[in-house]
Order: C-alpha cells, then structure tokens, then sequence
C-alpha cells in the first residue's frame, strides 16, 4: 500500500449561523465499514501514532483544532495538515503514521474497519520495513 | 421506546501524561453497528437537535467542551451532562433529543446504525407526540 494525495477526503460539510456538521458514511464516503471509532484529546505538541498497521484501514479527522500527520510507506513521507473537520485522511494499512497536535484544542477522531487486535499493530520502525519489504 | 439513566454508558478511557484517548467498539461497547458518524461543531449556547427518529439509533460522545442533552419519550425529559468523551449517550429511536453547547470547544460526535435517511427524521414535536402514541 502507499500513500497518496488522494488519500485526502473531501466531506460532506453543512454549515451555517449555528456552526457546522460533517457527515462520513461508511462504505460510502469511506471505503469501508466501520467497526471500530476513537477520540484521542492530547495536549500541543504532542506526537503520538508512530506505528502501523497490518490489516486496519484508518480514516483520522481532526474535529477541532489542528494536527499535522506524517505518513510513510517506508521510502516516501508526506505531510498532511489537519486544521478542520472538514477533509479526512484515510490511512491504509501498511503505512506508518505520526500525529502531532499542534493546538491545545486539538481532537482527533478515527474510524477503522477492525476492531481492536494488538497483533495488527507494527510499533517498531525497523519491523515495519521489513514489513514492507516482505510485501513487495 | 424510553430514556433512561442506563443509557449514559461508560468508554474505555487510556489516560497518560499526553492526554486521552475513548474507544467505542461497534455492536461490543455500543449495542449496535455503525454505518454512519457525524461531527459537530457548533458556537456557545447554541440549540441543536430537536428532532427525532423513527428507527436510528444515536451514541453521542462529547469530544471536547460541554454539551447538555435533554432527552424526552414525550412524557418524561431526563437531562445529560456531557462534558468528557469518557461517556457516551445512547439515544434510541422515538426519543426527542436536544443539545445544547455550553463552552465554545464542544465538539459532538455521533454514531449511527442506519445511513441517512431523510424519511426516518421526526422535526415536528406535535408529529413525534403522535409517532409516541402510536407505538403504545
């Protein structure tokens, strides 16, 4: 799997006087069904993510404040900055991901497509080349 | 259907110097699956809501800020305080629900068993009265 520009998802977004909505089907908008949902609240500055995933497909939203995402497939790296709800970055699996939250506001909502396995996390950088190696 | 305290159902929270982080696994800590998530940011004491439906379910978890929901079965309103992800709301179909944004940070995420539907949406009180009677 690699990493792309497309990987950026434009949302359905609703605004109005009263502030604003975003919408994310799932199987629809996303390209899979969601199984699983976290919100992470972390203070600026923060890095956190820094591993991979096997199987999980992950599709981030920054639902307030901003984030900045780095992915890598393990030659590439490309930079994602997260300053509204209204675009989310699927995350496929096979790419290693690190969440910096830049603002003190900054939440963080992800939808995946597994639920919790801890064998499907890759949270050593030389595990996860060869990962990617064996893949090839 | 009816609201009742047991509705309010506690998230798994991982705490650490970072931050935090709530999971909500579909069909395990929720009693349904998700189709469909939505994120909303709206400005201090704004209303939103008002509405109810005929089959979704909703789980409502206060990302970030406070958020009142007032949840009514037509006889009775039970209020919510919401100001933590560490607890999520469910709202079952037939309810009346009402939020209200307390702080300028609220952000509501909201997780669904159906895709939208513009027919499942009940925006009239009188109608909803008469949907409550009708499924007694």
């Amino acid at each position: 799997m690699s990493i792309k520009k497309k990987n950026l998802i434009e949302l359905p977004l609703y605004e109005d006087n009263r502030g604003s909505l975003v919408v994310i089907e799932g199987e629809d908008i996303i390209p899979f069904s969601i199984k699983r949902v976290f919100i992470v609240n972390a203070n600026v500055g923060e890095i956190r993510g820094e591993h991979a995933h096997k199987k999980c497909n992950q599709f981030m939203v920054c639902a307030s404040g901003k984030i900045e995402v780095i992915c890598s497939d393990g030659v590439t790296d490309i930079k994602y900055l997260l300053d509204s709800p209204s675009h989310g970055l699927h995350v496929p699996p096979g790419i290693w991901a690190k969440e910096q939250y830049l603002t003190n506001d900054a939440v963080l909502t992800v939808l995946c497509d597994r639920h919790y396995e801890k064998d499907d996390y890759i949270n050593d950088y030389e595990e996860f080349l060869k990962f990617q190696r064996g893949n090839k």
